[in-house]
């Protein structure tokens, strides 16, 4: 596995930016190992780096074994940014309460707390909120429950629009305090600090002498978690589908394939 | 590591049946390597086994890499005998769900959930609710603070007494609904239906044809977790203050060590 992670040349100086779920990956899943050495190979061409909302050793697990994504990739941003890697090592980590302060992020975890324990659902499980670096990832049914109840409460969610109505609610009681929310997976949404969505790794990129920043993400649209960064000016954006359509976008731009050879 | 575990004598018709935090291991720490050696002399006298509240994954750190507790003792009992090893294979595992049944599952979890909603702490963070096999463990502060947040929680809680008021209230809503609670650690209670505390891993036992049961545990007293397994009338109970105590007490009873020996 280790002999692929070999020193790419030193003169590269466009990044390609990649989301992880559904876009380098089935989402929480493994990374093809066929992608896995196509992205390899394009690091001989350009710069590479990843940007999720998930946490580091999430990310880690689904682009190698142990620690091998800090050595395969140029940077690894974890939580949105707010955990950052750069050549293989910790550059610096956020903390959301030092954000917001305690007293706030108490009255946004009680209010969540009061939400959920008026709320009725066919089951509930536990981790109704759980704390990371730069969010809070809140889950109405808890996120240990099983996958057979994530797609049950997704039915149900799909229909009632209780992860909707809950960030209405948030966004009406919170009005003003810059906070931001956003629906991440099947069972949750994220609530977070202003500005600490994917952009915050556009800051730690700023310094970084680069010529151009190609991000790519399949939540692009607006109240997904790839729309600032894709539509941020000091990116230029792209949407994809699916893993091997980030690939086949990647051969175009930088391998000149012609559209239609993959 | 693994040479340790060797074959026990078969005709082993006793069984010392231990307690984790505190009994065998600092709490939520790893055993010492000379106790350690110590059971597993043991073992060459009487059968050995463990009962934690923790989950299995916890209770494997503690005693050994990977799977090696399941092969070091002939019980291992995970979250109270919820789940069941016996001679390195898993018996069966039961949920709390089942036995409680989802609608009151839902009222004690809302309850939960609207209680801590209105509780002012100097800091929150989050997992409140945890959802194990046999158990909810509920905690105030939420299970991801740090050790300096986990200390400064026990202090404000020894002097206001949270969990006890909460468990209160919960035996107020509750009463009759075949509920128990159990102070764990320093900043959870735990939930768990009428019988499953330790004494479950007992019903287990009963078929395995024993001599005797020695149990060993030092949360003995009324409210603590080893309460009903050590005031049952199948186990002879020792109340014991450290690992190396048990150590101490196990030399007295099998290796005929006089008390001021060790």
């Amino acid at each position: 596995e280790m002999e692929r992670v070999t020193c790419p040349p030193p003169d590269r100086n466009v990044l390609c930016l990649f989301d992880v779920d559904g876009t380098l990956t089935p989402p929480r899943e493994k990374i093809d190992p066929q992608l896995d050495s196509f992205f390899q190979s394009l690091r001989e061409k350009v710069k590479i780096g990843v940007v999720g909302g998930s946490d580091y050793s999430k990310i880690a697990e689904q682009l190698g074994e142990g620690d091998e994504v800090i050595h395969k990739f140029d940077f690894v941003f974890a939580e949105n940014g707010t955990v950052q890697y750069k050549d293989g090592k910790l550059l610096s980590k956020q903390a959301i309460q030092n954000q917001l302060g305690e007293e706030l992020l108490q009255e946004l975890i009680n209010f969540c707390l009061r939400y959920m324990g008026l709320l009725k659902l066919p089951k509930k499980r536990g981790t109704f909120i759980e704390f990371r670096n730069g969010m809070l990832n809140i889950s109405p049914i808890g996120r240990s429950c099983t996958l057979e109840e994530r797609i049950e409460f997704s039915e149900i969610d799909k229909k009632e629009k209780i992860r909707e109505k809950f960030v209405a609610a948030l966004q009406k009681e919170f009005a003003g305090k810059g906070l931001r929310f956003t629906r991440g997976g099947l069972i949750s949404f994220d609530v977070f600090p202003e500005g600490w969505d994917k952009t915050l790794c556009l800051d730690v990129l700023e310094g970084e002498g680069l010529e151009a920043i190609y991000f790519f993400g399949n939540e692009t649209d607006l109240g997904g978690n790839d729309y600032e960064i894709f539509e941020d000016p000091r990116t230029i954006g792209f949407q994809v589908y699916s893993p091997e359509d980030t690939a086949r976008l990647c051969r175009e731009l930088f391998f000149n394939a012609p559209p239609n050879e993959s």
